[in-house]
């Protein structure tokens, strides 16, 4: 047992806050722990902080927390940070993609080709990156052996940043790589039979191995095409077995995975009946105007439903969490209902690899993640080394130890997706570390929606006024 | 002295074979040499054979001259094999770009960005690729010591490809850096004490360095910029002190060069409009509909004039060749009579690099040159060895030394221009070796002049339909 003092930045996200504390508490390893939650919204943060404590204690489990409005606080002396927040919340975001609409940019200017992801800003973004900055170089100054865990987006173009503008150790986590479970289960396969690999840039993976019982079974993949053609998503983001999946893997000989899917070229994204026709009615995707509402409505509900709970505990001291969330399953989104009940459950992990990956690392209880980290070695073949990379990796006291691909990654992937995505990361990086709005302004010299230099001058201007 | 047999593929173009001509004449290191003119038009042929041969002796210069339909045979026996072929001639691409313009893609598909320049043809030019194999195929069989001299557009592509996919030596040569001299001459400078490199890729070429008597004279430049805005060209390629090379200069930090002005982002290249605010009235530069008229016209004039000079000769067999051209000066475009002036002149020779190249390489006559060659050794930091970049380079016997370049060129352009014109020269070639038409539709799927993938599936179509 190896206790641990652990921030987590953008804490005041209660569900998330929450998976977290549930994975502690059933990683017995790591009891006797201080979670340090911290927010710069006050009431959000107590929230998450009275959910915390009271889960905790609920489940009998032996860790400390405390809460702070100060960054500092939540880095002096730890050993892991956990930054999942988001500079401005999504407000900000929309009203950047608000600006960007009505100076002719469909879905906003940080939509760009092959970065589609409604919250993944990369142009406009620069208090973000700032922030990113700020946090690692804080872990330099006071806690220089500390690692950071990323889960704040945009993950790939932070993972790069932070490598490379400041020395702390980090590692950024996204979950898109579950969406290879769509496979097995639709294939009915047996997955502790099931031997894959994914391997790319976040939010640009493609499976470049699918065993089963030790024999490629990528074939089996491809039976799944007329159900991928016939799709009827059941919500916005169920979209790995749909038309545009299976017509990028046509192409680039691979399938892309999880938000790689929404992640195209604008063939898929024209217009609201281009999204339809690649997605699946009635949303076309997550990123649609409709899917996009979806999910904020859905967070709106989630959150709300949240505060809900706090509140009824703190009326209730007595009555068990478990037993409010089962009553609240009426109102909850049937998935959320799901998420919220797994928690309780002791066997199930959240899936946020965040915990067991300081469990690898404290106690040595190995095991194997899909990390962002640089591409050191040459991981994938043909990416600079300086760039981030989302691939498999064994973690264990050691480190992160990146598995061998096999098979690499096509040709195809690397020349006609990769290196359009990456040049887009270090065109917004550039543009970030030089402050100079005229830079972002020439990448929308390149961008499809520009009718002219006026229009794009335009944008720029108000977004990045003074 | 030393001769040598060279073999000239694509010779029917009169005036670039007599320009080669009149340089052997004044190199007579190379005389008692075999030239082999090599065209699949005999009348073309025959045109630039009789010409060729009734100039030499004029001139009494020791050279031996063949003519042949047959490449093999342009090949056997030769030391040095120049291609200038251009495979179904301006109508083919003209063709072409009528096909583009006809489904909504502005000055044809093959107009892409940094690739603006109206016969660099990299999309529908498989013709051309296969032939750029084709020959240097055959000299690997033929002539395995020979060298290629590769003049014939798309000189970036070309030199890639044929180095990638044959062991034949080869350079690429473009005359496109000596719009350098615009500079020397607008600033009133003496040449022969600048000192300047250029680098980059074929027409992506950018003045890392212009020194003056042995120090930095970049700023001298800078005092141009009020002449730039104010620019009223002579003739459309007239751009090298334009506001479209200002304004690159201005955001690269290094100032493009040649027909690297021309190879823009489609910033100065909406439409008509833009590039006449760009690259000045009335023609709105070379690449404009109206700007690429003038040199269709020209080159019809040229080719016409030619024709008659052959049959004024071929009656007039004594003649004196010099006194014809001077005789018809009133119909000759004015630049064209000081080229055709020039090729009298026993002091100047014409600018190709071809036949001084051949000189150095045999002869050991030591020069600088401006060649196209693989990035082995990285010449240029950040770009990959089997991507052809062109630098300046002293060429003797024993082969092609690539200078240092001091300063290296800087990162905007490198991850800013570089980085998506070379993305697009593999693409080209991805598609090119492939042989697969969806590949050239995915290109499309992001060109911004794409509205939907009907419109570029029936472009792709109609372009390589059997």
């Amino acid at each position: 047992m190896s206790s641990v003092k652990i921030g987590i930045i953008g804490a005041g996200s209660a569900v998330f806050s929450l998976k977290l504390v549930s994975d502690l508490c059933k990683t017995k390893a790591l009891w006797g722990s201080t979670v340090t939650l911290m927010d710069i919204d006050q009431s959000r943060l107590e929230g998450a902080f009275f959910l915390a404590k009271r889960f905790a204690k609920e489940v009998g489990a032996d860790l400390n927390f405390e809460k702070t409005l100060d960054l500092d606080k939540a880095i002096i002396g730890s050993d892991f940070v956990i930054n999942t927040a988001m500079v401005g919340g999504h407000s900000f975001l929309e009203k950047m993609r608000e600006i960007g609409e009505r100076h002719g940019y469909y879905r906003g200017i940080d939509t760009q080709e092959f970065n589609m992801v409604s919250d993944y800003y990369t142009l406009t973004n620069n208090g973000q990156f700032n922030y990113f900055l700020e946090i690692a170089k804080k872990i330099e100054k006071f806690s220089p052996g500390a690692w950071l865990l990323q889960a704040a987006n945009p993950v790939f173009e932070g993972t790069t940043l932070i490598n490379r503008y400041t020395k702390t150790k980090m590692v950024g986590f996204c979950h898109g790589h579950y969406a290879v479970d769509n496979f097995i289960k639709e294939l009915g396969l047996d997955s502790s039979k099931v031997d894959w690999q994914v391997a790319g840039v976040n939010h640009g993976i493609w499976l470049n191995k699918f065993f089963y019982n030790g024999k490629d079974a990528y074939h089996m993949i491809n039976t799944l095409k007329e159900k991928a053609l016939n799709h009827k998503p059941l919500h916005p983001f169920d979209d790995q077995i749909s038309p545009a999946a299976f017509d990028a893997y046509e192409f680039y000989g691979m399938m892309p995975i999880g938000d790689t899917v929404r992640n195209s070229s604008w063939k898929y994204h024209y217009d609201l009946d281009h999204k339809k026709q690649w997605y699946g009615e009635p949303w076309g995707g997550a990123d649609s105007e409709i899917g996009w509402k979806w999910y904020q409505n859905k967070l709106a509900e989630v959150s709300a439903v949240t505060i809900e709970v706090a509140k009824i505990l703190e009326q209730n001291p007595d009555l068990p969490f478990s037993k409010i969330i089962e009553s609240a399953k009426d109102r909850l989104p049937a998935d959320f209902f799901v998420e919220a009940s797994n928690i309780f459950d002791p066997k199930k992990l959240s899936g946020e690899q965040h915990i067991p990956f300081i469990d690898a690392v404290k106690n040595g209880n190995s095991r194997r993640f899909i990390v962002n980290i640089l591409n050191k070695g040459t991981i994938i073949k043909g990416i600079s080394e300086d760039v981030a990379v989302e691939v498999p990796a064994l973690v264990d006291a050691g480190g992160i130890k990146p598995e061998k691909l096999e098979p690499m990654l096509n040709d195809r992937i690397l020349k006609w997706y990769l290196a359009p995505r990456i040049m887009r990361m270090e065109w917004a990086i550039d543009a970030f570390i030089n402050k100079d709005p005229n830079m972002v302004l020439e990448i929308l010299m390149r961008d499809r929606r520009t009718k002219s230099y006026e229009q794009a001058k335009a944008v720029v201007q108000e977004i990045f006024k003074k």
